[in-house]
């Protein structure tokens, strides 16, 4: 597996998390970063985003819906470096994409959610070959830390 | 506190989780049931809601909204129950009410959201002054358990 | 494989858990009840296995230990089940059984753990061949709810 | 609140973990260091402390032990660090530290516990007047990551 070729994997998943999921779009998120073992997700402050309506803030659940898709990007990307390192296919590792699922989150909500843009990040904790764990972070404009997360993927690959 | 007047801020705590979180609004969720001590809250698919196109499920990221909304909602009837029980007044428990938060949320992800609706329900594990956990399940139209969560909720009230 | 067998597995697992583990044996657990879909693990309380020594409450540590061990029993017992049901030895079942382990749990302290004995019991949320999740609860000699738990555990079989 | 006082009050802090809580004491556990914003906790392997009698990991237990009172001794240092910082009397800091516990806990199990001892250590995430949030990690004697965990303590104080 070529690094084009990973490249060219990781602009594939790209395109599936921002445009082809339809509550993803619906989010406004964009994928600033992807590489094999990071990815930057940023989603713009809009009215119908909030959740309080006197505070002006982030709806938990649109923070958790974030840490949810930047975790699991992580632990695609990762999937992907995984089987090229072991000279999978295309094909095989496009399969290997297609059966990754979270299967548990843990969102804890530190601070309001107030801010024009919020920025999603993380890190593999894990990276076995049946499950991922994932750590991942959103900041607010000022770079405030407003929730951290702790996901595990289910990544079963060969 | 007259049971009319529990019934009256019920009322209230629905219409506010209804028809005043705006990200509640977009989700189009609706609150079926609310008494003090338990909520049903309905979502029906829609395709803008959808995590996999190719498999035509609920995204992970509306499941742990509604999952959290519901805790929440539970948390806030729990804390009126209690407010009222101690001869609050209204004014004293719509305070009380505007200080409930998510602090933390657990989601295991069961079964693909596969469904024309869902139901999210729930009941109380910790009712204290100071912070209440909530156990909420998911299920679809087919009675299918989808998803389960555990909400910690911070409930100071006196 | 025919229900003898299964009992047989099913009391060399409670024989692991109970006597082989040197942890379960410190903490001095019984195993008072197994089957193919629940378990009864209890705990008496004792001098050394105590937190606060004012309050006389067990230990925090205690709390998550039991109940993970009780979540990992229920885990272990499913994938006995799920396997015999498909036909397999003996050999290929104590092989499933070792690798069975836990990914995360979740534990929620409800009440000060005050009380003689403790017992510990629960229930399969998701029976996977991948993953198994095991939602279960600790009461005190009062039946008071203590503490809860949520284990996600890993169950590779075949 | 003079810097001898709060370093006194850490004094009595570390000796109530260490040598008060006699479970801590069935563990083995040291504390190797604790200031106002962090805790490294040391445990050895102990034949008793086993899970896997195979394999000759720490139990499960063990680690979500020792992952929870790291996160209480850095959530209570830095309700010192807070309450001292406000002028709180050496008297109004040691009924604050009594009043702190764990709401709950996540353990990720990341690998095998092999090693012949341990160390944990953490940060706040959540520094709140009702909530501590901290992270906290354990890695065996070649500093490989063991496990992490994420616990929400009940920190009220004013």
């Amino acid at each position: 597996m070529s690094a084009e070729n990973i490249s060219e994997l990781l602009h594939f998943l790209k395109d599936v998390y921002q445009n082809q999921m339809p509550f993803d779009r619906l989010l406004g998120i964009r994928i600033e970063k992807l590489t094999t073992d990071n990815a930057i997700v940023r989603i713009d402050m809009r009215e119908d985003l909030i959740g309080n309506f006197i505070k002006n803030i982030l709806h938990g659940g649109v923070i958790s819906s974030v840490l949810d898709l930047t975790g699991g990007l992580i632990a695609s990307a990762n999937v992907l470096l995984q089987m090229s390192s072991r000279g999978a296919s295309q094909d095989e590792m496009a399969k290997g994409l297609a059966g990754i699922g979270t299967i548990d989150l843990r969102v804890d909500y530190l601070r309001a959610g107030q801010g024009e843009f919020f920025r999603a990040s993380g890190h593999i904790l894990r990276a076995g070959k049946k499950v991922a764990v994932v750590r991942t972070e959103l900041h607010n404009d000022r770079d405030l830390l407003i929730a951290a997360g702790t996901g595990t993927y289910l990544a079963v690959h060969s």
